[in-house]
C-alpha cells in the first residue's frame, strides 16, 4: 500500500487506530476456520474506525485506491469470513460499542455494530426483555459479525435466528454512502428488503455500523431436561416426533457419544458416558404450559427408549449449559484441527443424516462427531483432524463433500448458520445453480463495482 | 405488439389463454388501489401462463422484443401494483393453482402462486398445522401475490408477516432463469437472501412460481374480546400497555367511530355505536394460559377505562370477525372513493398519529376513518372521498402527504404492509433516502436489465 494511502487512512482514522507492523497485521489472518490468510495473504494495514463517517471515508478511499476491505467483528466465524487477502485493509468494528438505546415501550433497542451479543443480552434481560439469538460465541461475537452471519443458536427452533430479529440497519455501501434501511417499526415493506439482503451478506455488500433489533418480553420460566439414548438412531428420530406432538421446544440439541465423553472429561457433571446420543432439551414460557410440555416431551422420549432428567433448578440447568458451551473446545483435545459443518435437513432427515455421516467418516477412516440445532435440522458434523497430516486432509475434504452432496440430495442446505465463507464457496453453486450465482454476482456487481468488500468471498 | 410477437405468446401458454380483445384487456387495468390505467395504459395482451417454463419463455419473449410484463395475482393489491402501462403484456399467474404438498412431519408446505390463501389455508388446518399470515383479502388474494407484498393482516402482532414463513421460492428472473431460492429447512444461509429480496419486492425483480412456506402447530384454543372505549386517545395508549405487561396478543385491531357505525349498519351485530373506539383483541395458544392473559388484558383495558366483552363461544367470536372483515366494504357506503393508507409507527405513538390523523382530517376538510393493526403500529388512515370531485381529491393528496411526512417524523414508514406501488412512488424517497433509492435501482438493474417486470414502479 502506497504511504500517501496509509497517511489518509490514518487521518481518517486517527494514527492510534491503525496497525501496519508484521506482528499486528499477522492476527488478522486468523479467523476461527481452519483456514489462514498466511504470509501471502497479509493484510496491509489494519484499521479501526470510530463512526459511520469513518467507515464511508475509509471505503471512498478504497474507490479511488481500488483496494480489498475485509470487515471484521471479532473474527469468530467459522467460514473463512473475515480471512484477508494481500495488500488489504482489515476493518474492526469493535470501537463501535455503544447501546444507543433500548425502547421498553417499544421493544425495539438500536446497537452499534461493535457491541459484544451477550452483553446487549444482559443489559436487555435488566429490564424484562428478550433477545433471542444466542450464538453459542455470543460471549465474542459481536452484533455486526452476527448480522453478516445472520447467526442461529441453540434457541432458533423456537425463536429462529438473527434475520428474524433485524428491523433495520444503519449501513455503508461498499462505495461509501451511508444508508439506513428498514425501520423502528414491527412491519415495513417500504422498497426492497435491503436490511434481510445484507443480513448473511458476510461482509460482501455492506459494512454494518448500526443495528436495530425487535424484543420479546422475557419468559417467565423455563425447564431443562437431558434425554439420555443408548441408540442414536432414536434419539435422532425423537426430534421430529416432538414439534409433531405440537410442541415447540427453544433448544433441542443433539451430542453423540464422542461429544459427550470428551465434554464430560473437560467439565466433570455427570453426563452419561456411556449413551450414545444425548438430547438436551429446554422448553420456556408460561409457567402454566411448562409442565404440560416437559409432560408431552418425557413422553416420548420414553417411547423411543430413553432415560429422562428434568433439571431440578436452575443450577441443574446451568451445568447442562456449561457442558452444551463447552461443547467445540472439548473436542479439541482430541485431534488438533476441529472443522465443523452445519449441514441442515428437514427435521425427520435428521436419522438418515447420522447414518450417512457415520458411513462417511468410516469410509475415509477420520472421525466426525456429531453435534447439532437438531431442532432446526442443523447438524454439526464435526471433523476432528489434523491439518499437518495431508493425506488425511484430503480424505476430510472428500468426506466433506460427500456431507454436502447428501444433504442437499434430501433437500438440505450447506450451511444453516455459519455462512459460505471461503470454505464451502467452491460448493454454493451445487446448491444455489447457475442462476443463483448469477443474480448473486448480478448483485454484488451492482453495488460494488469495483469489487472492494470481502472481494474473496464472492 | 407485433403480429408476430402476439403469435409467439399465444405460442407459448396455448391461443386459449391468451386475451387480446379491448374489453378483455381493459379489465385488467384495475387492481384494489384507486389507479387506473385508463386507455392510456391499456395492456397489449393479457396471458395465463400454465408453468414456470412459461413464464420463463414469455419473459424471455419480453427481453428479445422489449416489452413490458406485469405479474398479476388476484389483482387484490391496494398500491396500484398491478396496473398496466400501455403496450404491456399482463401476466396472470391463477393457474398456477396447485397445492404441491403439505409435509406434517416437517411442517412445511409448497405451493403454486396461484393458490389462494384461505383455500391453503383451510388445507392445512385440516392437518392440524396453522399458517398465520391473513391478510383481510384472503378469500381472493393469491400466495403468489402475498409474497410480492409481503402480506401482512391481523394476526400480525403476534405472527409477523408473510416474509417471516417464507422460507423459499421458484422464481423466474426477469430475464428468463428459473432459479431456486431458499430450502426447505427452518435456516438457510447460503448466499445472498434472494428469498427475502423477492418477497414485498412487488413483482419487479422476478416472478414467483412457487412457495415454500414454514407451518406452525394450530393454537390449541382462542380467546377474542371487545374493548369499549369512549375516549380514542384511551384506547391509543391501551395498545402499547398491553406488550409492555409482557402479553403478546394475536391481534389487536382498532376501529374508530366511523368505521363502528358503518359497520354496525351493514352487519348489525350489536357494535356499540356511541363507542369513540374500539380494539378487538385475540389470543391464543394453550388452554393454560388464556384465561390469564386476557384477565391481564381485560385489567389494563378497564384501568383505560375500557368496558369489556369477553366472547363467550365461537359463534360470538365469529361475529366480531365478521364485523371486522366488513369494515372496507362498509366504510364504502360513506363516500365513493376509498383510499386506505398503511402507514406505520412504533405502538406508543398510536396516540399521537391518531391526533395527527384527525387535524389532518380537520385541516383539509375531508373525512378520514381510523381502523389499524395497532399491535404492529399499523395504522389504516381510510379517506373517504370521491375520485370525481377533483378540488376534494387535491386535498386528499395534500393530507395524504402529511401524513407521510408526519408518520416518518415519527420514525414510522410509509407503508408496513400494502407496498408502495405506483401510489408511494413518489415518497418512497423521503423514507430510504438518495442512497437508498440507488442501491435498490442497482439491484433492479442488475437483475432486470431491459427494465421488463413492472417497470414504471421503480
Ligand atoms: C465457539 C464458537 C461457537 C459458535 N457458535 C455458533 C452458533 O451457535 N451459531 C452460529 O450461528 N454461529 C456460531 N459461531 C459462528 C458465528 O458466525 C460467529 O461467532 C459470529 O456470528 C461472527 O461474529 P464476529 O463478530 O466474530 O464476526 P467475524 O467473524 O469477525 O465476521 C464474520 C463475517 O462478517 C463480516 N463482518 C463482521 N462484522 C461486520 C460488519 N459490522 N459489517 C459487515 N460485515 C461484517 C466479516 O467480514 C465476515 O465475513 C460460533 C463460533 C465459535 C468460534
Ligand atoms: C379488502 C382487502 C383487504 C386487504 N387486507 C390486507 C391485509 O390485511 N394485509 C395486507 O397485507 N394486505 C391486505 N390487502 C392487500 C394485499 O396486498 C393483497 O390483497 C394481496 O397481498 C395481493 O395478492 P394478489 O394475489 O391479489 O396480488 P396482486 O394484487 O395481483 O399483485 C400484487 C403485486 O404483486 C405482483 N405479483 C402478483 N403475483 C405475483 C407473482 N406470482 N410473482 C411476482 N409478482 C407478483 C404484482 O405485479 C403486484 O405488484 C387487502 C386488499 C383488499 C382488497
Amino acid at each position: 500500500m502506497e504511504q500517501t494511502v496509509v497517511a489518509a487512512v490514518k487521518g481518517i482514522v486517527g494514527a492510534e487506530h491503525v496497525f501496519d507492523r508484521f506482528e499486528d497485521r499477522y492476527c488478522y489472518t486468523y479467523d476461527a476456520s481452519a483456514v489462514t490468510a498466511g504470509k501471502e495473504g497479509m493484510p496491509a494495514l489494519v484499521a479501526y474506525p470510530g463512526s459511520a463517517a469513518e467507515v464511508s471515508a475509509l471505503l471512498k478511499l478504497a474507490n479511488e485506491y481500488k483496494f480489498p476491505v475485509i470487515p471484521r467483528g471479532a473474527g469468530s466465524n467459522v467460514s473463512g469470513g473475515s480471512i484477508p487477502c494481500a495488500g488489504a485493509l482489515v476493518m474492526v468494528l469493535t470501537r463501535l460499542n455503544k447501546i444507543v438505546g433500548i425502547d421498553r415501550k417499544n421493544m425495539v433497542a438500536e446497537v452499534e455494530a461493535g457491541v459484544i451479543t451477550a452483553e446487549f443480552q444482559t443489559e436487555v434481560e435488566k429490564l424484562g426483555l428478550f433477545y433471542p439469538p444466542d450464538p453459542a460465541s455470543k460471549a465474542f461475537s459481536t452484533m455486526g459479525g452476527n448480522v453478516a452471519e445472520c447467526a442461529g443458536g441453540p434457541r432458533g427452533a423456537k425463536y429462529g435466528v438473527t434475520r428474524d430479529y433485524v428491523l433495520g440497519l444503519e449501513v455503508v455501501l461498499p462505495t461509501g454512502e451511508i444508508i439506513k434501511t428498514g425501520a423502528r417499526t414491527m412491519k415495513c415493506v417500504a422498497g426492497y428488503d435491503l436490511t434481510r439482503l445484507m443480513t448473511g451478506s458476510e461482509g460482501t455488500l455492506g459494512v454494518v455500523t448500526k443495528v436495530i433489533v425487535k424484543l420479546l418480553p422475557l419468559p417467565e420460566a423455563k425447564k431443562t431436561m437431558l434425554a439420555i439414548f443408548d441408540d442414536m438412531e432414536k434419539a435422532a428420530e425423537t426430534v421430529a416426533r416432538v414439534f409433531m406432538a405440537g410442541v415447540i421446544p427453544t433448544t433441542l440439541e443433539l451430542l453423540d457419544n464422542i461429544y459427550i465423553r470428551n465434554i464430560e472429561a473437560a467439565v466433570n457433571v455427570g453426563l452419561p458416558v456411556e449413551a450414545e446420543a444425548v438430547l438436551l432439551i429446554e422448553v420456556d414460557g408460561d409457567k402454566e404450559v411448562l409442565d404440560k410440555q416437559v409432560g408431552i416431551i418425557e413422553g416420548i422420549c420414553r417411547e423411543q427408549g430413553a432415560t429422562v432428567k428434568v433439571a431440578r433448578d436452575a443450577k441443574e440447568a446451568d451445568e447442562l449449559w456449561v457442558a452444551r458451551r463447552a461443547a467445540f473446545a472439548a473436542v479439541s483435545r482430541v485431534r488438533p484441527t476441529i472443522i465443523g459443518e452445519d449441514c441442515t435437513v428437514p427435521r425427520d432427515k435428521i436419522p438418515e443424516m447420522v447414518r450417512i455421516i457415520r458411513a462417511i467418516a468410516d469410509k475415509f477412516d477420520i472421525i466426525i462427531a456429531v453435534l447439532g440445532h437438531a431442532g432446526d435440522g442443523n447438524l454439526h458434523a464435526t471433523i476432528l483432524t489434523d491439518e499437518r497430516d495431508r493425506d488425511e486432509m484430503a480424505r476430510v475434504e472428500k468426506a466433506a463433500e460427500e456431507i454436502f452432496r447428501a444433504t442437499l440430495a434430501m433437500d438440505g442446505t450447506l450451511t444453516g448458520e455459519h455462512g459460505i465463507g471461503l470454505v464451502k464457496k467452491k460448493y454454493l453453486p451445487l446448491e444455489v445453480g447457475e442462476g443463483g450465482m448469477m443474480a448473486m454476482r448480478a448483485i454484488k456487481r451492482a453495488l460494488d463495482p469495483n469489487n472492494i468488500l470481502n472481494p474473496e468471498l464472492v
